[in-house]
């Protein structure tokens, strides 16, 4: 970490400015994202407390006293197996100690109770830290960029390899992508890659199977990567050989929904706008009933997470949040066609990550 | 599920005898891989009530209505998004009600006292379900062997191949054996790969990063697939070009310290002391402080789960638990060796998942 990087401490300060509101003197931070977001911390096993004052305090095992030194040089360290506890104890009341009731589960709770001296009262917090994350900062939107760059290239390496052809199996195809994102750097991908031909297509949430890809076929391919904590989602779909009419028809209309939808995502807009902006295309060109799903989701330190792009969706975007946006026709027995690209919204037109084309590809 | 697949009713006859002396009618069972290992359900949102007289109710939402069905003939299904807040509503008391402390978070928790009917009590129970998959039936057994031949055939493949070599960087090795996994039939891999190699061999939760391979290089790779919801582990140390005396006398000690692991590994056997008779080993080659861990883990629909051989392990090996024996030597700045294999206990000689040699082998 360079002298110069505060973006912990930054964060750490918009925590700490949060919390008169909440009616706490100290948070206890125990969702080992969040440890990572306020301190930089990466170990499978810490805690971190953060105070009014900006005051902190963050703890983890003897496993990674080296690690821990090197990646949170600006706060004092704990060693203990049981961090939350440890950090607990050492509490001087009386005080108000917000935990989070969304990451702590009941078990755990009865321990950090245990561990509470007298005059510290434990309170329930919930989505603070979530709010504070769902814009990114400048470092978040490279590494976002980076990881989105990673996956795209590795996808289009695909593309031109032949890598997508009538013969092979979905889970060959899957294999052969995640192989290329983690040469390229990614620590695993996002999620199981989804890779779904043929009448496979229809079915937003299949996986990837040993269905051997046939000419064609509508190929959906849903992936994602994952590196340093930050992750990526794109998807496209493309033809086998040949496109009948109705690949043709429906890939057309998901492809002008997809762009309305970007379109749409801009400060302000209404999250449950830009939902409708995409979804109104679908709906008038007589397929509203096969986009089963809401349009999109934030990304980040999550690959699903706040803001959510639904018709029920609450709340407006704001600058510097993700979006991703996902239209897709799913017809039964036919096929279906999903187009999904990441963006980061900006006072302008969003900054769109993924930089893959969105014609129509035969492969 | 063919009509003889009796084994999902007999886990859940398994959990329904537990709950008088758990002294709660009910059991809510809200933990995902809980949910699939009483009921078959592999979707990502669900859950299933169990009662003492062996009636249950399994709730999932309309994206997975045509899978439960498939999956789960024998229990009735509720269809809502908050699955378990529907089926505690439909409860009718007076009943107290079992949920599961290690997996319902706090948050969770007020809604489902906000749900409950006002003659049903909710009770935290801990660690039931897992007390009573610690030993795996037929199946599962199966399936364990199933998922560590496709993983350890892979790393045969990649050895065959000369895939671990000088020139090539720690990240390619664990791409190429994820690849040959995925293409194999795993899902994913059980956790990110461990390529260590040179200095980093003498870390034990090194990952895979860009060094390069050299000759003379000590090489770790730990691995393990996940199929269908079970996982494999494995690791294996291999030397590249020549092995000098240092790497020969740690390989030798660690591996004569893995075969006592494996043959103290039997039924009635305490947990101590099958990580004594591996520890010893190591011990008495004056190498102890640098076994760093303990011996081993048990695995199944989780990677590390109970039982676990430590030093300060409490309780005994019981017929068809799972144990990982890894014992290993880690010396700073000159290299480390581990060796796992993952063991059923049986009422003979345990029964050996990994089918791999044990000799030093030089690639």
């Amino acid at each position: 970490m360079a002298l110069s990087d505060t973006r912990f401490l930054t964060r750490r300060r918009a925590l700490a400015a949060t919390l008169a509101a909440q009616r706490v003197d100290t948070m206890l931070v125990t969702h080992l994202t969040h440890v990572r977001y306020l301190s930089g911390f990466s170990g499978s096993n810490g805690a971190v407390i953060v105070s009014k004052d900006l005051s902190a305090l963050i703890a983890t095992d003897g496993r990674y006293t080296t690690q821990i030194a090197e990646e949170v040089p600006d706060i004092e360290v704990v060693v203990a197996r049981n961090c939350a506890v440890e950090l607990l104890k050492g509490i001087e009341g009386p005080r108000r100690v917000g935990f989070e009731a969304d990451f702590v589960n009941v078990a755990q709770l009865e321990k950090l109770k245990e561990a509470c001296p007298e005059d510290v009262t434990l309170v329930p917090i919930s989505g603070v830290i979530e709010k504070i994350r769902i814009t990114k900062d400048p470092i978040e939107r490279e590494r976002l960029r980076a990881v989105a760059d990673l996956a795209n290239s590795a996808f289009q390496e695909l593309l031109d390899e032949g890598g997508i052809r009538a013969g092979r199996t979905e889970r060959e195809v899957a294999a052969d992508l995640e192989f290329k994102m983690r040469v390229k750097g990614a620590e695993h991908p996002s999620f199981d890659t989804i890779v779904a031909s043929g009448p496979n297509s229809a079915k937003p949430h299949h996986s990837a199977t040993d269905r051997v890809i046939e000419v064609g076929d509508l190929v959906t391919v849903d992936f994602g990567a994952h590196d340093r904590g930050f992750n990526s989602d794109t998807t496209r779909t493309v033809v086998v050989g040949e496109a009948n009419a109705f690949s043709k028809e429906i890939y057309d209309i998901v492809l002008q929904a997809q762009l309305a939808g970007c379109a749409a995502a801009v400060p302000g807009a209404k999250l449950a706008d830009v939902d409708k902006a995409c979804r109104d295309v679908i709906t008038n060109a007589g397929y509203g009933e096969y986009f089963v799903h809401s349009t999109g989701h934030g990304i980040g330190l999550d690959v699903h997470e706040a803001p959510w792009a639904a018709a029920t969706g609450t709340g407006e975007l704001e600058e510097h949040m993700t979006l991703t946006i996902e239209p897709g026709i799913y017809v039964p027995g036919k096929g279906g066609v999903r187009i999904e690209d990441t963006l980061i919204i900006t006072s302008g037109r969003p900054e769109n990550l993924t930089n893959l084309s969105k014609d129509l590809t035969i492969v």
